[in-house]
C-alpha cells in the first residue's frame, strides 16, 4: 500500500468552492494509485471568529476551554472535505485528532504530540482510499481536547506521517515553495527545489514564514521528507529531507530577514559568575522566548548583556528586566525597538571559509552598521537597524550570488 | 451531595449576552448549594448554518459526516458557556458527549443510547460545582461521532440525569410550561403545574409541541421527574412525574391538535387475511411513520384501509402506497392532505364514563365531521377537515371546563 501524507492550510481550504477543488486534486492521486491522508485546518477565518466569540464573554479564558472551543473549526473542514470526496466516489472518513490517534501532553493551547496510535488510521485504509484527519487538534491521556498551538496542523501531519511511516508529506501552502528570500523583498529570489532539514530549520527560526521550527524539527527526527507545494498550480515546490553530499557543495542557500524582534540590554552588570545564568532563567521563567544574546566584558568590572526576543513580548520583557536590573544592580535597561535581524544559511558554509568575513564585508561596503553578531555552524546571524534590514538582504543575496 | 440537571435549548443560548444571562441563573443554583450538569444545544441558527454549507458541497451528505459536522455546534456553546461561568468564578468545566460517557447506536443522525458511564462527569464534581454537557451527541462503540436528532438534547439532559439519579432534570424552553391547549389557538388555555408521564406522552405524540416523545419516555422509564420551565422568567413550569392519586380526579388534562398529517385510503382492498400486515409492513420498510389507523370491511368480500401519516411523508406515502395497491389488487389510493387530529387525554378517563360520547357530541353540536376515530386509555383521538381544526380544539377546551 503506497501512503502519503497532504497537509492543506486554511486559506486553501477557505470556501466550500476550494474544498471541492481540492477534493478533485486528491481524487487524481487516488486515481494514481495512491492512498492519502489528508490533514486540514480550519476554514479560512474561523478560528478568529472563535476567537473573537469567546473575547464577547471572557479575555482571560480558560486554556482548555479555548482548545474545546477552537478545536471545532478543523472537525467541520473535515466532515464537509469527505463529503466533498464522497460526491465524487472516492472512499473517505473523516477523523478528529483524538479518533487519528493523536495524544498530546496537557499543556492546552500549545500542546506537544506524545504519541500517535496507528491503528484507526490503518484500519480505515481497508475501506477508505482516503482519511481525512483534523490538524492541529489532539487529545490528552484525561481525554480533554487540546491543541498544537501556532502551525500545529503542519505538525499533525508530519508526525502522522512519521507514525505511519507514509511515502512523505507534503505541506500545501500558497507559495511555490521556499526561495532563496522573500520575494517580495529580492525580487530576483530564486526557487530552490531541495533544502536540507537543517538549513530548513535554521531559515525557519530566522525568519522564513513557509514553515514553523517545530514541524521541520519533527521531520528531521523522524527523517521524513517534506515538500512544501502551492495548492493553487503544479509547480514542483520545494523538498526538505535529508541533507546529502551534492547539497555541500551550495555554500549559502538563503537569506532570511526577520523584523519583529527588539533588543533589550542591561547595562553595567556587575561581572560576576552566575549573572548571565540569573538573567536568562528568570526571562525563561516569564516565558519570553529569548532569540540571540550578546555580553561583552568591559575593564570596569562591569558587562553589557543584551538580548533579543520577539517584539510582541517587549511589555513583560521590559518588565522583567528592569526587575532583574534592579535585584542585579545593574544601573539601567536599554531598548531598541527598531531592529532587524539578517541571516545567511548554508550547509556548505561549513566547508567554505570566509563567508563571515565576505558577510561582513557586503554590510559595510552599503553602509550597513553591525549592532549584534550570532553564529551556528551552517548560519550567520546579524542584528541591524530596522531601517536597513531589506537593504542588508538585498545585498547579501547578490553578493553570494542567490539569483544565479 | 445535590446535583441537578438543566437542559437549555438553542434560542436560550442564542447570543454571547444570552449565554452570560443563563450562567448568572446557574451561578444562583450553585450558590444555594447544588451541583448542576448543564445540558445545551447549538446556538440558535448554528446546526441550520452548517448544514447550509454541507448543501453547498452535496445534497445526499453521509450520515455519519453530518454528525461530525453538526456535533460542532454544541461544542461550542458548551465552551463559551463554560467560560461565562469562570467569568463569575463559578467552577466548571465542558465535556463533549463522548467525554459526557454518552454510547449510543451507530444510526448516525438519529442515534439511540445505549449507555452513559457515570466515570467523568462524577469525578469532575470533585473540582468543580458544573458539568456542562454537550447535547444532542454521543460516541458509537467505534469512536465515532453521532447525534441523536430531533429533540436530542432534550434526551441527552434526562438520560443523563437518569444515570446519575440526579434530584430532577429542568427543561428550559421559551414556555411557562405545559398548558391545556396551545395558548396560540385557545387563549383561555390553562397552565398545568403538574401531569404524568403517560399523559404527557400522550399529549407529545398527539401534537403538543413542548417535548419530543422519547425524552418523556426516558423519563418515564427511570422515573426521572422532569420540570418543563421558562429560560427567561421565574414562574414555576410543569412537573412531569409518575401518576399520583390526585391526578385521575381530573378527567381531562389536555387538549391536542396536530396539523401536519396527511391521510391516504387504499380503496377495495381485497379482504383477506395478512393484507394489513402486507401494507404496514412494506410502509415501516418506506421509514414512514405511520399514525392512525382504520380498517372497515364492507359486505362486498373488500374493505378500505385508511392511515395518517407526517405530511412530510406524503410523497413516499404515495409511492409506497401505489406499488402496494397495484400488487394487492386494489383499484384506488385516496388521499386528504387536509386533515388534523384533535386529541383529547387524561388519565381520569380510565375512571369516568361517557368521555368519547360528550366528546363526538361537542364536535356534531359544532358542526365538526369526524372521519376518523383512534383511543388509547387515557386518549381519544378524531381525525376532523383541517379547516375545522381549531374549532373542534377551541369547543372542546370549553366543553370539558379546561379553563376552569
Amino acid at each position: 500500500m503506497k501512503i502519503i501524507t497532504q497537509k492543506y492550510g486554511g486559506s486553501s481550504v477557505a470556501t466550500t468552492e476550494k474544498i471541492r477543488r481540492i477534493a478533485e486534486k486528491v481524487k487524481k492521486r487516488v486515481d494514481g494509485g495512491y492512498k492519502l491522508i489528508v490533514v486540514l485546518s480550519a476554514m479560512g477565518k474561523t478560528t478568529d471568529n472563535l476567537i473573537a466569540l469567546s473575547e464577547e464573554i471572557t479575555l482571560k479564558p480558560s486554556a482548555r476551554e479555548m482548545d474545546m472551543l477552537l478545536s471545532t473549526g478543523e472537525q467541520v473542514t473535515i466532515a464537509l472535505f469527505s463529503m466533498a470526496l464522497h460526491e465524487l466516489n472516492v472512499g473517505a472518513i473523516s477523523l478528529t485528532g483524538h479518533q487519528a490517534g493523536i495524544v498530546t501532553d496537557t499543556v492546552h493551547r500549545k500542546a506537544k504530540i506524545v504519541s500517535i496510535d496507528n491503528n484507526r488510521i490503518m484500519k480505515e485504509f481497508e475501506t477508505n482510499d482516503v482519511v481525512v484527519v483534523a490538524g492541529f487538534q489532539g487529545i490528552d491521556q484525561e481525554h480533554n481536547i487540546s491543541t498544537l498551538g501556532r502551525g500545529g496542523s503542519d505538525l499533525s501531519a508530519v508526525a502522522i506521517a512519521a507514525a505511519l511511516r507514509t511515502e512523505c508529506c507534503e505541506i500545501y501552502t500558497d507559495v511555490d515553495g521556499v526561495f532563496t528570500a522573500d520575494p517580495r523583498i529580492v525580487p530576483a529570489a530564486k526557487h530552490i527545489p531541495e533544502i536540507s532539514f537543517d538549513e530548513m530549520l535554521e531559515l525557519a527560526s530566522s525568519g522564513a514564514k513557509v514553515m514553523q521550527a517545530r514541524s521541520i524539527e519533527c521531520g528531521k527526527k523522524y527523517n521524513m521528507p517534506i515538500w512544501v507545494k502551492n495548492t493553487f498550480n503544479d509547480t514542483t515546490g520545494t523538498l526538505i529531507k535529508e541533507e546529502d553530499e551534492t547539497m555541500e557543495k551550495v555554500m549559502i542557500r538563503g537569506v532570511a530577514l526577520e523584523k519583529k524582534e527588539a533588543k533589550v540590554t542591561l547595562k553595567s552588570v556587575p561581572d560576576k559568575p552566575g549573572i548571565a545564568a540569573e538573567v536568562f532563567s528568570r526571562l525563561g521563567a516569564g516565558n519570553i522566548n529569548v532569540d540571540m544574546i550578546v555580553q561583552n566584558s568591559s575593564t570596569d568590572g562591569t558587562t553589557d548583556i543584551s538580548f533579543t526576543a520577539p517584539k510582541e513580548d517587549l511589555p513583560v520583557m521590559m518588565e522583567t528586566a528592569n526587575k532583574i536590573a534592579k535585584e542585579i544592580g545593574a544601573p539601567k535597561v536599554d531598548v531598541n525597538p527598531s531592529i532587524a535581524k539578517v541571516s545567511i544559511v548554508g550547509i556548505g558554509m561549513r566547508s567554505h571559509a570566509g563567508v563571515a568575513a565576505k558577510m561582513f564585508r557586503v554590510l559595510a561596503d552599503n553602509n550597513v552598521n553591525i549592532d549584534m553578531i550570532s553564529t551556528s555552524e551552517i548560519k550567520i546571524s546579524v542584528v541591524v537597524p530596522e531601517k536597513d534590514g531589506e537593504k542588508a538582504m538585498q545585498s547579501l543575496h547578490a553578493a553570494f550570488e542567490l539569483d544565479k
